[in-house]
């Protein structure tokens, strides 16, 4: 039934580190809210392979497979995009940008666009998404890096959200956390990063309230499984 | 009372041309859904001073004023800009970026901030954004004016919303018009250019319907003037 | 001639604060570079008024004037940008962007490009630009800002430097300083910000030698006054 | 010997398509300088395995290995690179940004930069960086990819470039090119983007016209092999 609200987020670090934290935090915020759901996947642990530009996903699905290409750990996280209603993309920002494992996962979500095929198709449209980002420069690619996953948000007819109403979030478009002054190999750096922290904990909660004033707008609710 | 959907255009173009014309559609787009009123603003017939960064409008403001400094033309658009409940920005690409009337005019905003005072707080908070931009090259800056917009909109605590479910909208952060391989001289070169009218007019309807689903968790209903 | 590399940097602050105190910073740190000279504009104390989008400046100049239209401190600014080899830009961030101020300043400088007459044409033309934002946030906006200055240096066919070869310069962009945790209203807060500061002198320091290597690739030596 | 200007083209295409087309056309350009060699790197034949964080290239580097962990394809790029004076990156746009495959060679070239360990630590410095994306949007993300590989450049203390002194590049960041309307499926689409074709031979003369004025200033000259 609509009552709950399930929030997914998908870390893009390839090591259990900083961004973990973050994320974790910013899902342990969203959870405060009541009927709130959360659920978390880490792609270090997962099997993603490249998109190889073949569009067979905009073609026919006789086999109910979003990705006609890759048997992976796609499978799995599709159905979970499907299934959610906030969606918090994490990860660490290398040179400037998501880290090529979270792009890679980016670029696989091509079946849920709107081009996509049977119940796949607009899989994330009207959910919420909100970003987080750790660098271990202090503004190396922080704000740059959430951008992209907000051009990632809107090609998916998604809803934006940033740190919300909060006197001084450090950044407005979502967390922006450093492992500066300490070197980001440190793996609880970030835990020194209040204000960073702080944004993660915002833009939880943030996405998960506006996702439950989204509820009833998206796909799940236009069909069944 | 909450039936009506109230979606304000702003135009920071200096001329009448081709900006209006995107947001013009974009406006007549919002119309057609029921229950919804436009209003347009252009900045051109507007007198809109520098802010000069003095930070009263963080402090008492025991005259009512959002700006202690400035008596111009934003004393009229703060209060539109707090009635309203969607926002459309639509402005030329100058020099990769929106034009100086239009960042003039954002950086004059500040008193609807969180730090803002008195009924202008928080004026902009759970409204939702969509953009508009023009370029005279082709891809001369549109991406980028889009993205300073929906930072704005972010800073402000707003909603965003791009181009929503259509199958090519050309740009999918907002509409993406150009009046290449016509000079942008010619002030209604963007006729021409089907795809920003399109993404212009999807834009309008797209910021209406979801500030129709918002209703109810902006500041007009939180408190009187 | 030819021995000397003049460097112009330009803030576009509306107070005299922070932005001064880094702009000074990259200059000095500038003209450590044997035959280096510096100047350095503030837009505060200018009279500069909005581009008005008439073109004007494409078409015949009979009065040698870069600007067609407006009378005001542009006219002496177009002299020195011809004149520079270096251009250091440095502005607060307002709203995630350069200032109403800098970007209007910005518009102002159509005359200089390829489109320009007579002596104005390609005025910047491979000259080097390095790029300094401070914002009140730690991460608030200064990267954005950053970028936008580059795209406004490469519509000039400049060359972009970033922070150069430094260890941990915070921001590979150009300087981002920040006033946080104190108020931007602090003038001087930014003197705290060591990792800002140390980048503003960096990028004095590269620009100024990158625009030694270029020199002779500009239009100062191709003829002209 | 000094006197050859290299320039290195690499493709973050899946397939042999439209950026190979534009990659190619911008080569050619830039071999009609005299004295310049290209040369073309194609990710999709290469094995480039993900970047997983360890910090080792930072380290020290017995073996001469610039990567510690993986035995791939880099080891061959890394010299290529090291060798280069020019670099054009050429990517399609995928959700808004370069390729996984892209962003994935980017994240491994973390010994090249000012940490890395003996011959190869700032193996790119003051090498000049052009870039060319190619959208199935017209406006689908060209722009913000230009930017993300420029923000690859600066971290690497390179000069970038744009698409130079030209009367309309239609896009001043690089070449922006797209296959609409046809699809991007189409593999040789852009041969009807003239703009964007142009644009790409223009990035690939100005690349290694700077590279050219550059020349004494890169490492290879500072002793090695």
């Amino acid at each position: 039934m609509g009552d709950q609200v399930k929030i997914l987020g998908i870390s893009g670090s390839p090591r259990k580190a900083n961004t973990d934290l973050l994320l974790e935090a910013a899902l342990k915020s969203a959870e405060t809210l009541p009927g709130t759901v959360i659920e978390r996947m880490d792609l270090k642990s997962a099997d993603v392979k490249f998109c190889i530009g073949c569009f067979k996903c905009f073609e026919d699905n006789p086999n109910d497979y979003a990705c006609q290409v890759h048997r992976d750990s796609m499978d799995q996280i599709y159905s979970k995009l499907r299934e959610c209603q906030g969606l918090i993309i994490a990860t660490p920002v290398y040179f400037g940008q998501v880290t090529g494992q979270m792009k890679t996962f980016m670029d696989r979500t091509e079946p849920l666009l709107r081009y996509g095929k049977g119940r796949w198709k607009f899989a994330l449209k009207n959910k919420v998404g909100g970003a987080i980002t750790v660098g271990g420069n202090r503004n190396g690619g922080q704000e740059t890096s959430l951008q992209a996953i907000h051009h990632f948000f809107l090609i998916h007819d998604m809803i934006i959200v940033g740190t919300g109403p909060d006197e001084r979030p450090g950044c407005y478009l979502g967390a922006a956390a450093t492992t500066h002054p300490k070197r980001g190999k440190i793996r609880d750096a970030v835990n020194e990063d209040e204000l960073g922290l702080r944004a993660a904990r915002i833009i939880g909660k943030r996405v998960a309230e506006v996702a439950r004033w989204m509820q009833g707008h998206t796909n799940q609710h236009e069909g069944g499984t």
